[in-house]
């Protein structure tokens, strides 16, 4: 299977990647966690997304916040598909970043998730190779029923209170 | 090939989505060009989304305006990738679609691009099927390829003009 | 009476909620309250809606934070009006929440109030209710009448503190 | 049947209120066009507004741009539902007519649409009195039904074009 | 001396309107401290703008945050000067307040103050007795030169320390 | 009477500005216009705010765009009241302008009015000569029952109409 | 003298980077004109940041719209001063593109202009070079000179007119 | 070698400044921290502004909130390079600092930096100072390159966590 890269522009962002690195565990999806900054080490972050594909690499996720350059310089430098999660940062609201990371010129996509969305940047890299795994897209169906049972169970409980 | 969806939620979106369609016919890319509401046709909505894997979609485009609920709605039903167009209406400068696809709770990714940027959304899907296509991947290289020297070029006459 | 029915897209929202349960109870208006999601269980949204009518409801108060399509799925699905609540998340100061449940396209209304106000919401409801009830409508003018006499109190209060 | 009040600050916001007229009377409620102002009027509006309820209103409609109180003048001298249509101006989108006509204090609701959104305002009053109006609402559904047949008329003529 | 009156639409907004009052006592500035709210006491606040004049004020400060149509309520009763204090509530950073505050229509100004100014708002009030009050003027001189001093302190510490 | 200065930091704000002008001239209120600049000409604009007073004048109007010091640049050197007027440049609609305007530090109001609210300010500043000056505050009461009557007017014009 | 880079990510910035190539020209100061881009020519890019300092180059100008890298990507390829204009695009009023510029990381400044602020991106260049060179320093002061005589002249036209 | 002046609009804005001084500090540039304030002390502002230059100063480092005219009131009295750090206050997330800071007319630059970003503004007039200042230009690389070590090491860190 390929392998999913989480890069983030600074440690700082651990406690929001750490939820897409859960998620991929989860569904058994082989991933790299990197700490890459399209500002501080723009030579490494290069030479990782022109390699990425070559290396077993299907999809790339990459957080950063404030004036968020991250995955933009990554899908400069690759046409594997690039995930971005915009980090809240100390002002702002993660707006900033969630602008940074979206508003990419034409001919160089950056799939962006909500402000710390790291589960779902996840989910969308599993996503992307489930098109052409179906045990992969089976694991995505029966979490979407496994979610879809603990609502109708939320449900129930609420119903039964008021 | 997985063929590819380009949904919108009204025919006013078609000026939008006409670079998603010209982008797939660029790289020869089969789609399906819907239009289809989350509001007013809720139930073909769904109907699509739940069938799309089966009849060999291998993702979704779904560009809408203002209270854009459409890419969610497609993505609550369906776990194959789903990639939302956020289109400017006559107020708040699209902010409103932006933050109304992009900002979807855990579980529901939605892979948001630019503003009215349907060329991204048709990039990306294709990003998509290019992680096992490598047919596709060159592809993508060689348009990286043309872009690039058509700065190299446009920097040549700058610098000769100034 | 009809019924209100108060639905909320997780329990999260449920602090949130909890004024318009109270303020529903204070009028003696019958209610129910359900969890259940735009995105996680539709189906049940949708029969929901479709049956509402039918099955005595008079209005729906639905509240949302983020990408905020619950309102909007249930106002799909029904002609009875329906309140949107945005509830404010970890982000956007609910600005997400009050842009995705407002900005509804044409032909959708969704009848929206202040960022986590369920109070009001469930007032409105009250208000729908009262149009053609008129001990409702008495008890409406009664309540107003009681807080403008806390603002006289308030007011006295304050003019001999200063 | 009860009538519905259209009341606009300004006549400069007759354009938009207009769509609101044509819905009342494609659906063939009854209604009144007014113009009164929360500053310029405000005895008038007053005045209006305590007396609605035995004036045969079931709801008013009140649109108004930049700091628009006027829907909010109006439901602290009834309760009766009052429905707030922000009206873009020359400045802001309209965001500030929104935020002056949604962010209602407890106790004082208003049923927000989107900018300049009058006929879903004209509906939403529609589905009030509907609630207890069985043929307002089969009305409702035909045109609900009827706006579902043109989107899959434009989804068929879409999907043959591309 | 014209007296100030201060109005806040709930006590909530007590602790911002406090500086006001400590500005005005500071300046021997005659003032009254009263609760009103244009949505649930609209009667009394239309009653004391109409008679502010003859009862001896000479400009009013209205403090209200949310969908603040205090000062405009105020400004639509009285040719009196009124100034507002928009107050920041528990979203939006009191931008809402802001907007509801100061941009009123043509015809009825409110001199706006930064939010929760209400040291400002006072200091404005008493600015405008002192264009014809030579004490007065003669008072805020003073006070901007004890504030001068301040500063030149400030900055020979800071000097010495760095 | 005491005099009124518009100053304006641009010749481009004189579209803007003279609908105060006219606002003055329509009240007999004297007033002299200026261009003078918090940036290009601060000195001259120093030696203004200072000798204000002593010259006769009651009140300033500034209007300024984009980081727009000009008010607070005149209230620094003054303790007359200061109208700050923010004018819309060519982009963020007015709010760069705004917030420089009004987010005034303690100790230094400026008395802001809506975006190009020119008329409004020249008004504001009538109201604080009215203060002490019964004639024109009778003017004031004039203009307003003036503006009342042509709502009046309208609302016949429109009730007819519809 | 140390010349000064003006780099543009896109010929459709050209209208906008204009001012700032008449500013240098103005002042006699030497320049390269260039079109590079942070994402379509990332290696040109930092080959060119890289080596600009042994190049001759004093400083950098960069100039980009919607999710503006092109002076962040630039920053982290050399110690020169970068500086920023946020160009205005077809969305956001560039406001995408301020915090883009502007929101930069600790160690890796961007000197931000205001958007489509080209004539002061140079100024600001100029001002670098002649913190070193009194000639141009000389210069700047004559330019500021000559600016504060235009806005005087203004001034006396205007004062005559009204 | 060249001064910096490192100046606040007041006192609390020091933990946000100390940050610039201790940068400075590392790269042994000396500096000079002032307290003067645009509005409070304007008289030592200008007086400090316009003789900067013949003191030895190469840049200024302006810190201020609010309506932050700190940086433009220097930069209208020297032509040296003022570098504008907008601060962080109780409201607006510093969207009004930034505003009022960058958005400078034409003719008045403000080399803008982030949020709070102390450390990055004094980085900017260090290589301001080190356009022609070899030695410092050397103590940059040597930090960067310093920083890039970081991050390496942090990379390598999580590498192995993961």
């Amino acid at each position: 299977m390929k392998k999913i890269a989480i890069i983030m522009g600074s440690t700082s962002d651990l406690p929001v990647v750490e939820k897409a690195v859960d998620t991929l565990k989860d569904f058994g999806v082989p991933y790299e966690v990197r700490v890459m900054s399209a500002h501080r080490t723009p030579e490494a972050a290069r030479e990782f997304a022109l390699k990425a594909r070559e290396n077993g690499f299907g999809a790339m996720i990459c957080a950063a916040g404030m004036a968020a350059h991250l995955a933009g310089a990554f899908a400069a430098n690759t046409t594997l598909p690039v995930i971005g999660i915009p980090v809240k940062g100390s002002t702002f609201d993660g707006l900033d970043a969630l602008l940074s990371t979206v508003q990419m010129p034409s001919g160089m996509p950056v799939a962006t998730v909500a402000i710390n969305g790291a589960a779902n940047a996840a989910l969308l890299a599993i996503q992307m190779l489930a098109i052409t795994d179906e045990d992969l897209a089976a694991k995505l169906d029966a979490q979407r029923k496994a979610n879809t049972e603990k609502i109708y169970a939320a449900d129930e409980e609420v119903r039964n209170k008021y």
